[in-house]
């Protein structure tokens, strides 16, 4: 078989017959051959299946992270950007098989040239570059305190460009980390890459500046509202989730409805009220301690309760548990039954929750007999929080206090909207 | 403070003021005093809030599985039920505290009189009466052995209730258990009490009885469609979800749509076309060999992989990760790395898994260089299963063979619908 350099166009005709066309990719795997076809998307074809390839074109150089030359007009708000990785600021190079780095207000603009007439790019601060799922609580005390730095100067807002995967946890993270905040912080994203027909990344660019600009002092998730690229949502940094791996309208609110609709000439309607107003005048303060000795389990038929007295044994001091329905496990089936492993570990001052496993709708505990007896072994009932809110929670809530019965009452404070007490049917699969 | 009997209805004046009127309800916590509120919720209140309360009325029986005395036409179709427990084949005698069980036909009869002009019930089995968090794979393996001999009679279908809790698992299990199946099996619920005025137990048991009369030989979900009580769907065992913890229409498909529209007088449309068609003349096959070393582990951001060791150690044979985005887990973060426990599990013959935690569309490891280090690694990529599915899927799988190669192509296997190639955009958030 020809041996072929990344960037090259090729073209591969397996044993079947079949014939595929792309730019050939690097892959880790020498027994996987990668193309990235013309629609955007990777193929990888079995070495084994391949009858033959040939080259089409010589790699070109595909220009990686354009620039554009524009001078930025003083005259606009300023607002600053923290790059952290993911597509949006991120693009490979297949000639090299190397990656570059969103660096510059240039960069910036060549994805959406309109938001040089928006605002103005003060800073771009760069902590890291990494793909989301390479995020732990680590990386969010850093994106903090940065975006806290940021905020406390003339700047209207910052911008935080994010890998989708993970960024629920993140804009979670922040919203407990940022005390009394006084701009609005918006996380976008791109999930679909910008060398796509179908990229999402400069209505979502836009959108996010104009929201830099609003009343909006929260931290909020900015991106597709619908699958067509007609307009955006700020949905709440505590009721947000990536629910879709591959649409452009991956993120929803659950038990909650967007806080803002926006679209791409700075047009917002207010759909919700229930938000703290900007209050430029006035320091963020950044409160990161973060115990990072908890856990996420979830509950499912035949689970072993063994599980609980393995983080027991590790000096895990918390642990959210997934439960099902109105937040039941095991409790009377003799070998499975979870209670007293949740008994065992209260005895021992580790804070066990429930929280929705459903996701939609919040929990009641008092309905059936199951439920009144996790309730009496100390299982602590999170509402309507989302599971990966609760994880956030719990691990802030932690890093605060050692008291057992404080931590408690932290975790049912109600500190960055987490929980609802106005579900209503349309929140249901908003 | 007066001492109460479960059942009557009593009067409370908490110190702050407010006043509640409801049946008293007995609690396993005494420290709380819960009653059942007119509207059929119960609330739980703090002993020590309590000013006073007074005794209303005395404790009427409340009777608590009537019966209809009803001759059953021997001219209709028959069916047979398999009764597990849950909400809607139970009910709590608040006179006595005891719980009654749907034990004849007069009883579904009394919950929809309808039906008694539908179909005739031959059998009712109660293989067991629990709560469906309190089930686990035994409790599968026993309802699909029940189910095949009663499909295997001149039954046109089986009907099997349920609690709502962990349906869909159970829902998953029998789609795989039940091989070469002949006729429908419908797995119904009630998501609220019959003493309830919102009930959804009436128009769920006349819908599934008309599904059982259908053509359709696949498992299924019988269900409200909306949160009104208009119609329901029919919706696959294998790609369904609970998805609310109490509205009436929490079954929703993921992936999919549904196979069946339903209405209560037996007008059914057709969704979908691709199902099995009943072939009332063949036999049913059950096979239910499952293996419980099986685990379903959430991937975070902060998550140790200690667990996959833990898992290891305990010799599991299988596990499911629940991954981000198209199938992400940690992958350069030196510490918290997952490529190395997943290879190490690989190495000693250990099925390691990955499903979409977003739980709507599919996995891809091939557009992120992450992806194709894990599938290096030797992560298997489930494509658009539900977790849920997953978990009882590879306990089947890992039941039937031995052969770490075999275990894998069976997982990639379709055998129930439970893979969908033609995800479209209107199957998300359906």
């Amino acid at each position: 078989m020809v041996k072929h350099s990344p960037g090259e166009k090729i073209q591969i005709t397996t044993k079947e017959g079949e014939v595929f066309e792309g730019i050939f990719i690097p892959s880790t795997d020498k027994n996987t051959f990668i193309i990235k076809l013309d629609n955007g998307y990777n193929i990888g074809i079995d070495i084994k299946k391949i009858k033959s390839t040939k080259r089409i074109s010589a790699g070109k150089k595909l220009n990686v992270f354009p620039s554009l030359n524009i001078k930025q007009s003083e005259g606009l708000p300023s607002v600053s950007v923290i790059a952290t990785g993911g597509t949006i600021s991120s693009r490979v190079d297949y000639s090299t098989g190397g990656v570059t780095r969103l660096m510059e207000p240039g960069q910036i603009f060549s994805l959406a040239p309109e938001i040089s007439k928006i605002v103005k790019i003060r800073k771009i601060e760069k902590p890291f570059m990494i793909a989301s799922e390479n995020m732990d609580p680590d990386h969010w005390v850093k994106i903090a305190e940065e975006t806290a730095k940021l905020l406390n100067s003339d700047d209207r807002g910052v911008l935080i460009t994010h890998g989708t995967d993970t960024l629920h946890y993140t804009a979670a993270a922040l919203s407990f980390m940022l005390k009394n905040l006084n701009k609005p912080v918006v996380l976008t994203y791109s999930q679909r890459s910008t060398d796509r027909g179908s990229t999402d990344t400069a209505l979502n660019l836009k959108c996010s500046m104009h929201a830099l600009l609003s009343d909006v002092a929260e931290v909020m998730l900015v991106g597709h509202a619908e699958a067509s690229d007609s307009f955006c949502y700020g949905l709440r940094g505590t009721k947000a989730r990536k629910m879709h791996t591959s649409m452009r309208n991956t993120f929803r609110p659950v038990n909650d409805k967007p806080l803002i609709k926006i679209n791409g000439e700075g047009n917002i309607s207010f759909i919700s009220h229930n938000y703290n107003k900007r209050k430029d005048a006035e320091k963020v303060e950044v409160d990161t301690a973060f115990e990072k000795k908890i856990a996420l389990v979830k509950y499912y038929p035949g689970a072993d309760p063994c599980i609980l007295d393995y983080y027991i044994g590790k000096k895990y001091r918390g642990i959210i548990i997934e439960a099902t329905g109105l937040g039941h496990v095991a409790t009377d089936n003799a070998k499975k039954s979870w209670l007293p492993a949740i008994k065992k570990a209260v005895k021992k001052g580790i804070l066990i929750c429930a929280v929705p496993q459903t996701l939609y709708g919040t929990l009641d505990p008092l309905v059936y007999d199951e439920g009144r007896k996790a309730l009496e072994a100390g299982l602590l009932y999170l509402k309507d929080i989302l599971p990966e809110v609760a994880y956030v929670k719990i691990g802030w809530v932690l890093g605060h206090t050692k008291n057992f019965e404080k931590a408690k009452e932290m975790m049912l404070m109600n500190y960055a909207h987490e929980f609802n007490d106005r579900i209503t049917p349309d929140m249901f699969l908003f």
